[in-house]
């Protein structure tokens, strides 16, 4: 088939789906997305027909813009961003990780059936012969490969990286197609809920230690979620789509969540207000008196060993003194298909949200505010820090490499872990900083030439400054104006100067100012000896 | 056309390539990429038609690996690297840079005709719907998109990043499809030669506070360059063409060069040898008189605005104390086309590269070894750093940006830069570190049980030590064995211990000991008031 001959068929085809979205009454943005896409297949075929495309610009120019779901960090921006990631590494410094980096791509088999539906959100790399690429979705999944491969027995590691997701963006409320991920693992056959306990430790460090405001751990366990459903009466087959929808119980409230169950995923009513009852159970430590009282729970093995664990987990969590931010919360579900234990998210809490957000029912589940309409990328800002134990993961790798090579040695290498949404903690911790204060730059002293430009003069002093380690800059012209120098030292925030004119070289002489705070009795500056710059600064910089 | 019947004509197509190939005796190398093209097609054909692939293993397992040009950095590799990154960064926050960061994929038009003949190695992303996108390929290129995008008049900004190549690997030699790049670059009109110089400056701050061993950085500029060309007769259709074949002098002899102008770019060899002379030429200040003696040179506006820029750049250099750390070089040319004015190329000199490295001959040309063979990846790994200027990149943006919006006030951003190449500085580094020395955690106290495992105390202890800010880890487990505690004490190279037993804890003692160097008569370790431990381990640590 030609080239010509194919495009006409995807204009066709994409044409369909936009007739069917209106047809639909689809969201505006869904049809505007699928009509873009129609238009960009029109002009491609224009071309490839030796048309012009539609617009001359799109043609010739081209759009000077990030892709979709992308964007530039400013200067400031990306200060505040490393102030966080220094904060959250040198707690995952201070509990022993060491860090290690994986290609920002995997082969797309190494990502294959890790991810469920979301699988379909995956960027791939074109093939350009050779071997066939993805983008990492998450850290997980390439750290398990990564144990495996290398037959890591165990490892504390972190990794602040990028991820990436062909999701749609809602950039005002951080949810990026690129965005970084800050992960934090414990590989490795250890006792019970240890390590887990250490996790959620580690999570109150980091989040108290950011400053995010008020915000609670919620828990639960996988077998005890597991053995509910079990009781309940749900088919095996249904188990992990029916875990996804109480998943939804922080957004949505009970009778959606109900509908969901009964009519989209044909379970049961009576199955259904079973699960309820007990998805409903939150509290702390006396939530497992409560389950223990529950009989027909407990006649279950799952249940039985999933309580075991949370009451280890108290006793852990009592001694590390982060009882105070925990909830144990029975409708805590998490989508991923991989985790096997403990299960935990932070959520900001009500004082933390917006005004327009959903607030939570006693329940637990969001009401639905007036208008019907829920808008999830507002909801979800709320959580800002998951994880939980994924027992099985390495061992999917481990099993591979068995079939490759006969080695697996670490055929089962357990995990627990957490991700930091750090995209979402930027929001929070950026809307309550004003720009002007940020400064970017780490310049202490800019060097100033009050008359005659004096540029090897000004050179000399970035040297002298430089050398005794001083960040300094100086204005990059022969004869720079003395107002365009002071407002250099305004917008940097730049906080001295040094000084000097022709009367200051002759008499080896330079003036010391402070450019931030008026000094008293020393407006102009003060007139030193050149030779003991360095001093002087040093002792008023407090480097 | 079915997918079996497009398969089948791959197939057939692959399998033309690979005898060809073959027939021309192409390198083994080159054979065995196109054969694994072919397999792994006709595997997707069997696949297709239903039959089982050629290999059992390769339908249900996969290979357990990072793809072809990446790997994984250890925790000890990344404890290297994340030093030689913050050497680097304090450098350039010294001189008052601000980073900025931009996404690792681009608009595939973005990159468009800026690589030259380069451009088949970028990246491409699938379509998968929406925008053509590639991974960057340098840093370079998305700064000027973000200085045009954002009309910024003059930043000073650094970026330590990834960017991607689909080049053929050279893993031990640190030739990789994906690698760091570390850049710093200054944008702005300003006065001329003073960003220029300080670029230079800030190259010799960084690789002397490296400690990379002794290096000289090459100068020329783009100007004299072309003058050069133009008054040795080069027709202007020729001049980057034969620019490219000069920049091989640093690895290839005169006589090489001079047959690829001739025989391969069809140049006259009166014109070649004319050439011949004049890149011969290097020293420092003192070559600006001879070539201010050269009257048919000098008769050229480009020679004198280059030689009046190189001027400058010496005067300011002197100021900088950097004149011993540079080499001034006709023959240095610069792939890239986009340097219109300074370009620069730092290199290792021969004590630092291996004894089977070809030798620079007297006119800078690298002789070839005995057996006639050159091995590019070996010889090109002397060089370390390099940039130039680069006057117009942004305006080919700021057009485009104008063709959409008119808006163009900063149609021209002149730029200096210069980039590192951090993959060969690090392998320098690591070469010379002992990997058992090499500490990648920052854990400064191991919480030992002496008996009884005691893991309620134990986990006390390292809260305490947490909350005091201390480094601490403990084995995960209920009751370990002493020799493991102090087997991991060794290997993860954790200096301090804090032991307890059961009559340390009824006494209200621990015990503190120094793992790393025995003290003088505290071999056992010293028992102190648990309640001094905090204040002692302090005093110790010299936190």
């Amino acid at each position: 088939m030609s080239e010509i001959e194919q495009l006409k068929q995807q204009v066709e085809a994409q044409g369909g789906v936009v007739r069917q979205l209106k047809a639909d009454k689809a969201d505006k943005a869904s049809i505007d997305e699928q009509v873009k896409i129609l238009l960009s297949l029109k002009d491609k075929l224009r071309i490839a027909s030796g048309e012009p495309a539609s617009s001359g610009k799109s043609a010739k120019s081209f759009s000077l813009k990030t892709p979709k779901g992308t964007k530039d960090y400013t200067a400031k921006e990306m200060s505040v961003r490393s102030q966080i990631f220094s904060t959250i590494t040198s707690v995952f410094e201070k509990h022993g990780a060491v860090t290690i980096d994986t290609p920002v791509f995997e082969l797309k088999e190494i990502l294959t059936g890790k991810y469920g539906e979301d699988s379909k959100l995956i960027y791939d790399l074109k093939d350009q012969g050779g071997e066939e690429c993805s983008l990492r979705y998450d850290l997980t999944v390439p750290f398990a490969r990564h144990v495996a491969m290398n037959g890591i027995s165990n490892i504390k590691r972190f990794q602040i990286a990028k991820v990436y997701r062909r999701d749609q963006p809602a950039m005002t409320k951080g949810r990026m197609r690129e965005f970084y991920q800050c992960d934090y693992d414990i590989a490795g056959q250890y006792d019970a809920m240890i390590p887990d306990a250490e996790c959620v430790r580690v999570a109150v460090e980091v989040l108290t230690s950011l400053d995010v405001g008020s915000f609670v751990i919620k828990l639960n366990h996988r077998k005890i979620l597991d053995a509910i459903f079990e009781v309940s009466g749900v088919p095996d087959d249904k188990i992990r789509t029916i875990s996804s929808a109480v998943d939804k119980l922080d957004k949505l409230p009970w009778a959606d969540v109900k509908k969901e169950m009964t009519e989209e995923k044909g379970l049961d009513e009576a199955v259904a207000d079973k699960i309820g009852e007990y998805v409903r159970l939150s509290g702390r430590e006396e939530l497992l008196d409560k389950l223990r009282a529950l009989p027909e729970l407990m006649a279950s093995t799952k249940a039985q060993e999933g309580v075991a664990d949370m009451e280890l987990f108290f006793k852990y969590a009592k001694i590390y003194n982060i009882l105070d931010y925990v909830s144990f919360d029975m409708s805590l579900a998490r989508g991923l298909d991989y985790y096997t234990g403990i299960i935990y998210e932070a959520v900001l809490t009500e004082e933390n949200v917006r005004p327009t957000e959903a607030q939570p029912t006693a329940t637990g589940a969001k009401e639905v505010k007036e208008g019907g309409e829920i808008d999830e990328s507002q909801v979800r800002v709320g959580s800002i820090a998951a994880g939980g134990r994924y027992d099985e993961l390495v061992g999917m790798f481990s099993a591979a490499r068995r079939g490759g090579k006969a080695k697996g040695k670490n055929s089962n290498v357990p995990c627990v872990g957490i991700s930091f949404g750090v995209e979402r903690i930027y929001s929070v911790v950026m809307s309550r900083m004003q720009a002007e204060t940020i400064k970017a730059n780490k310049t202490q002293v800019y060097v100033i030439s009050l008359r005659d430009g004096l540029i090897e003069e000004r050179l000399k002093i970035a040297t002298e400054l430089w050398d005794a380690g001083i960040p300094a800059e100086f204005m990059y012209k022969v004869k720079p104006r003395l107002q365009s120098q002071y407002n250099t030292c305004d917008q940097e925030v730049i906080p001295w100067a040094v000084l000097i004119g022709s009367d200051e070289v002759a008499s080896g002489n330079v003036k010391i100012k402070n450019m931030a705070a008026k000094v008293e009795g020393e407006e102009g500056g003060v007139t030193i000896k050149r030779s003991d710059m360095i001093a002087e600064l040093k002792s008023r910089l407090d480097l």
